[in-house]
């Protein structure tokens, strides 16, 4: 099995400890390791550090490979631009499919938590084994413990197919990420579960898949597996990408086709979108608060304060995000952690180019 | 007249941008100038510069005098120890009965702010010409304009000294900081001012006071009286500053004497007692915000964000203080900026002592 490993997220949500030149994968969230480095961490165990490709940006390759000492420099393969999750998985399906035509591969993103690291690879092997002697394409859905209004599901049925003692189940349908009330019909309804973006199937079968459903985007990608090991294929790339559809590989093929199955998983799976879910993974103290021995909370609970050297004093706050770093710090309610974006667009207004 | 300035505070409330090196009074709080400046500013209209004096701590007198570069070096008391305003006034009083025994003084706090300068110049003159011809303690009380739970008040009635067009009333009673049902009755009352901490009087007046409410402190006075500008004075002041009574002269004076009076005023004064003070005082945004074109308030109002270089961002914050400096920042509700004092005994008992 190949690793398919998408690195391309540009890490907004994280400011102003994410920028630009440093994306959410490349930062330690939960732990102290990059988010990167524990992707590829709990993956060596089923998949060998030279069978693991990696799609990012340009000004993240040279980091990428300082955070990965071990991986050879051909297995990061570089996109001009991010168009979303389609032409990502594609170009990496291109790649994997000339190294070996029956490749079974695991797409997963470069930065989510998961926990239970050895329920995971467990889960990974079967759904291998699963595309390797069909043409499904599976997903890892994940049992929901919550209403979540911040994920989207993956609804299923009894149809299945088998591999020794373990099974996928048919999906019947994808939901995008739902209002309160249907999350909490979805939780009740037993045959939801959570899409957490972790995908297993064979390169060639994927390949199909988009020549299916985006023949558009197929064709661009023929001009490049064609270019691939050639001395136009950075040209080619780049060509093709100017005008590959942004689009999701959940829109654009797994809705559409009639091949997809699903492994209910519980291996404590958290994407970790926004600042208010690190506040969730990490650990608090008596008052609920996320912070270090350095800074100072006074009558103040179920904070996040997270900085460097700076002592940071709090006296009567509640629910609040606080992040400092060298030269830009964020403050808002835990429940508004989601609209980092608008500082973003702000940032962007007022031409703090540096800050980004 | 002379100007008698009470420097001696530490200025905690104002963390961290006061620390014990540089306390309010040192401090630009509102406008180009810092505190002691304004003070100092307002005064020479009035008062020639040789004539104010200043009662300040060892560790302050470098920073007064370059603050303030016309001030001949000898105008500055030095206070070995902060022992409250009735020492600190004594001390004064001797200093100034020794220039001119029939010395009448203003003693005004180093860090208020007075927006209404020429009335209040005006008040303090009137007071005095009434302080030259009477041997009484004139206060300066200023008509309250809500009623304030951060202010003590003094009560007066229709018993008055004269001088042309001016008067003074006599002082009824002294009430403490009341409580907000206390204040309101205050106000509605038509009789109660608040305490502005500004005095005047002659030496000789306030020291006879002192000798007759305070008469271990005026022993200890006396001791001082004798050593001035012997070789003994500074090692006198120290002795007796160690033992002094730690006790406001409103406490320890006014309150008790029979020979108070207050004119009553009205020339935009605040002691600017905390971050929310400040806030009241700033020019505001469209949002209720005092803050700088630098940083980025989204769905923020209400806010006090004061820093340095960096930006800081907040989204969904109401009613917020935000101070940053080089190495410490304080984040409280405005209505919790009294509260500051706890991170000091926090920074105290985790010895941050460089933050102190």
């Amino acid at each position: 099995m190949f690793g398919l490993i998408m690195a391309g997220g540009t890490g907004t949500r994280f400011w102003p400890k994410s920028r630009e030149q440093f994306p959410k994968q490349l930062l330690k969230i939960h732990g102290e390791r990059t988010m990167i480095q524990q992707t590829i961490d709990r993956l060596e165990p089923l998949i060998e550090l030279k069978n693991i490709f990696i799609v990012a940006l340009p000004i993240h390759k040279d980091k990428i490979l300082e955070q990965l000492p071990g991986l050879p420099e051909k297995n990061i393969i570089v996109e001009p631009l991010g168009k979303n999750t389609a032409p990502c998985i594609g170009l990496g399906a291109l790649f994997l499919r000339k190294i070996d035509p029956e490749a079974v591969m695991a797409v997963l993103p470069a930065d989510h938590l998961i926990l239970n690291e050895k329920q995971f690879i467990d889960d990974l092997a079967h759904a291998g084994a699963l595309a390797k002697k069909s043409n499904a394409l599976i997903t890892l859905g994940i049992q929901p413990t919550f209403p979540a209004t911040g994920y989207g599901y993956i609804q299923y049925d009894n149809k299945q197919i088998e591999e020794g003692d373990h099974k996928a189940y048919k999906v019947k349908a994808f939901a995008e990420k739902p209002n309160f009330e249907t999350a909490c019909r979805f939780m009740d309804s037993g045959d939801f579960l959570w899409n957490s973006g972790c995908f297993v199937w064979k390169a060639e079968t994927i390949l199909n898949e988009i020549e299916l459903h985006l023949p558009t985007m197929a064709d661009g990608l023929d001009d490049v597996d064609k270019a691939i090991g050639t001395s136009e294929e950075e040209e080619t790339i780049e060509r093709v990408y100017k005008q590959i559809r942004n689009i999701s590989i959940d829109y654009g093929v797994m809705e559409q086709s009639e091949n997809v199955y699903v492994i209910p998983g519980d291996f404590g799976w958290n994407d970790v979108g926004t600042w208010s879910e690190v506040y969730k993974i990490r650990n608090k103290d008596a008052d609920g608060n996320v912070t270090s021995d350095k800074h100072i909370l006074i009558d103040s609970n179920g904070c996040l304060v997270e900085g460097n050297d700076k002592v940071i004093a709090l006296v009567g706050m509640q629910d609040t995000i606080v992040v400092d770093t060298e030269d830009a710090m964020l403050i808002c309610p835990k429940d508004r952690s989601q609209d980092v974006r608008q500082v973003i667009d702000m940032l962007k207004r007022k031409k703090y180019m540096d800050l980004l």
